[in-house]
Order: structure tokens, then C-alpha cells, then sequence
């Protein structure tokens, strides 16, 4: 996978789509352009014209990977994250729920030596220079990972907006949920204050 | 606040920010459009060169508007979502924890009916057309933000990757504290196979 020019990936040239990472993401962390090929990969395995919502299973990188190059973001609740450490997503319709599941394949990842160190976190970060591990991840591309077709049978409901109250104390409106007071003025916030509101 | 082309919002023509928010959100969104205010404020409260991170207290709409106008995303882990139902946003300089906390003010929100109806959720979705709720926060901007400075006493601390190990079933990593298998493979995953892996 050497010209990245020629490379399409999400529809548009790869060069560009590692552009765009750099400018989201801040730069281009070896674990995006991996959810590039992933998101890519899921897409294509879906077919165009699904509205899909997305679930990955790692708060790391990926969910960065299918805001940028899906509709799906945390703030429109299109995209759900699940803290498992798993490099995987799942692309789904909505609808229907049957979509695919696509993830980093450890076995298949060992032939490439400094990105399966790197994953793994088997070598010390300054041993494994981001350009040197930029190319395996290029080099590796689709072949490092797996998938296959699946019903999503959980996480798979719109979180709708709860009922929310006005806090007597602060003034402001917080999940009802939460009892009388919002958790800050119940002293669980994080942070105190330098100054008066203004 | 009529001209959208010679307003500036965090950095450039609110109109551009407009375009942003569509692309990356899905559409013109009230609170994105009020996050991106927030954003802006707190931007200026903080002054530039300070390296921020963002902590917001809500999982809807606010996010996308952090990951857009800030280096802040979920995936590079500089921003952290409380899922409170608050409609505020923290910036913080990351080394001394010192910075200043927007929110969204019912009080001051009350002067504009329109927008304080959608966020109260006091009126049908139906009887809020888009275009009339763009439009009254627009008018609105920074006049239904407050602010204060504060110290940042939790929640500041980057998340470190956690250990992983290999899943003896699935034979993928995972975050070791979940057990000697992964949570899919404990049966509380979120979906069912329609095919063999590939």
C-alpha cells in the first residue's frame, strides 16, 4: 500500500483522509489511521445508502476514526462507546440492527512486527518512532484485520434526553435523575471556583 | 448578531463555523450552535497559547461542538464528557488545573422565549421549526452565556491505557481488569454472529 494518492479509503484519496486525521486528531497516531482501514473496511461491507450507527469498544483513537469519516459522532448520539480496550467496530443499521463487525486480528497483526509491538505495548514508546510505525500500519492496511456479519442485540437504543430540573442552588438545569441539587452543588463537582459568575 | 460573514467564532467567519457544524454534526443543531459560543467565550477567558484540555458536562450536541473548534477530542482523550445534562463546558490549562467554566443561564435565557421553550423541552419538537430556533440563538450568542474562573480539583487526569491481555476465546486483546475473558466472550457482548470470522 504504497501510493497513498491512488488509495481511496471512506470515499476520498487516502492522502487526504491522513490529512484530515492530523488536523481532528492532532496528529497522525498510528491507532486512526488503523480505524481508517477499519471504518473503510465496515463500509464497504455494509454497502452505501444504510444509515448505520456505530459502536466501537475502545475509548482510544477509534471513536475519532468514525466521527471523521461516518455521519456518527458522540454529540448526535449516532455513535456509542464502549470502554472495553477492544479494537473493534461494529456498523449497524438501524433499523434492522444486522450489520458487521470489524476488528484488529492479533494473529493476522504478527506479521507485522512493529505494529503488532506497538498494539501489544511491548516495546517503550521511544523505541518505535512514529514514521517507522506510520509505515507498517500503511504496509498492513486491511490485512491485519477481520470480521463478520452480526445482529446487534444490545446498546442498540437512542439515548433519549432524561427529564431535567432546575437546581436550586446554581440556577441551572441538570438530569432530574440526579435528585434534588446537581451533583456539583451536592459537592460532587470538579472544580472550585476563582471568581463570582458573571 | 445579524451578519454571520463578519461575525468571527473561534477563529474564523461564524458562517464558516455554520458550514462546520452541518458537516460534522449532520446538521445545524441549536446547541451546537450554542456550544459553539461557549466554545468561543471560554476560548477567549483562557487566551491562546495555553494548552486545554475540556471537560463538558453533557453528552448532547456540546461534545461535537469541543471536537470541532478545539484540538479537544474524545479519541485523543483531551476531552472528557460528564454525562450530567449540564450545558457547560470547562477549559483548563492541563499543568496548572486553573481555568474558567461557561454555561448555558436560564435566567439571562429567558429574554429569548423561543430558545428557552426547545432547551426546557416546554414545547413540541414539531412547534420549534429549525430555522425559527436558529435564529433566536443567533440573536441570542454569548447574551445567554455566563462564566467564572475556576481550579480544577477532579476528573483532570489523563486516562492511561489500561493492561491488556489476550482473550483465550476470541483471541483478542482486552483490558485485562475485565477477567480472564474479554466481556464479549463472558456473554455480555452486544451482539450475535450471522457468519464465521473472515
Amino acid at each position: 500500500m504504497k501510493n497513498d494518492s491512488l488509495i481511496m479509503t471512506c470515499g476520498r484519496p487516502l492522502a487526504q483522509c491522513l490529512e484530515e486525521i492530523e488536523a481532528f486528531h492532532g496528529f497522525k497516531a498510528p491507532g486512526m489511521v488503523l480505524g481508517l482501514f477499519m471504518v473503510h473496511r465496515a463500509q464497504e461491507l455494509i454497502g452505501s445508502g444504510i444509515e448505520a450507527d456505530v459502536i466501537v469498544e475502545t475509548r482510544h483513537c477509534l471513536p475519532d476514526a468514525v466521527q471523521l469519516f461516518t455521519p456518527c459522532t458522540v454529540g448526535n448520539g449516532w455513535l456509542k462507546i464502549l470502554d472495553w480496550d477492544k479494537y473493534a467496530l461494529s456498523l449497524y443499521d438501524r433499523h434492522t440492527r444486522e450489520g458487521c463487525r470489524v476488528w484488529f486480528d492479533l494473529a493476522k497483526a504478527r506479521a507485522f512486527p512493529v505494529l503488532y509491538q506497538w498494539f501489544m505495548r511491548l516495546a517503550p514508546k521511544k523505541s518505535l518512532p512514529l514514521e517507522m510505525l506510520l509505515e507498517d500500519v500503511l504496509a498492513a492496511g486491511p490485512a491485519v484485520l477481520s470480521e463478520r456479519s452480526i445482529q446487534v442485540t444490545d446498546f442498540y437504543n437512542r439515548q433519549k434526553k432524561d427529564r431535567i430540573n432546575i437546581c436550586p442552588d446554581c440556577g441551572e438545569a441538570f438530569a432530574a435523575v440526579q435528585g434534588e441539587r446537581c451533583l456539583a452543588c451536592q459537592g460532587k463537582g470538579y472544580y472550585r471556583s476563582r471568581s463570582q459568575p458573571s
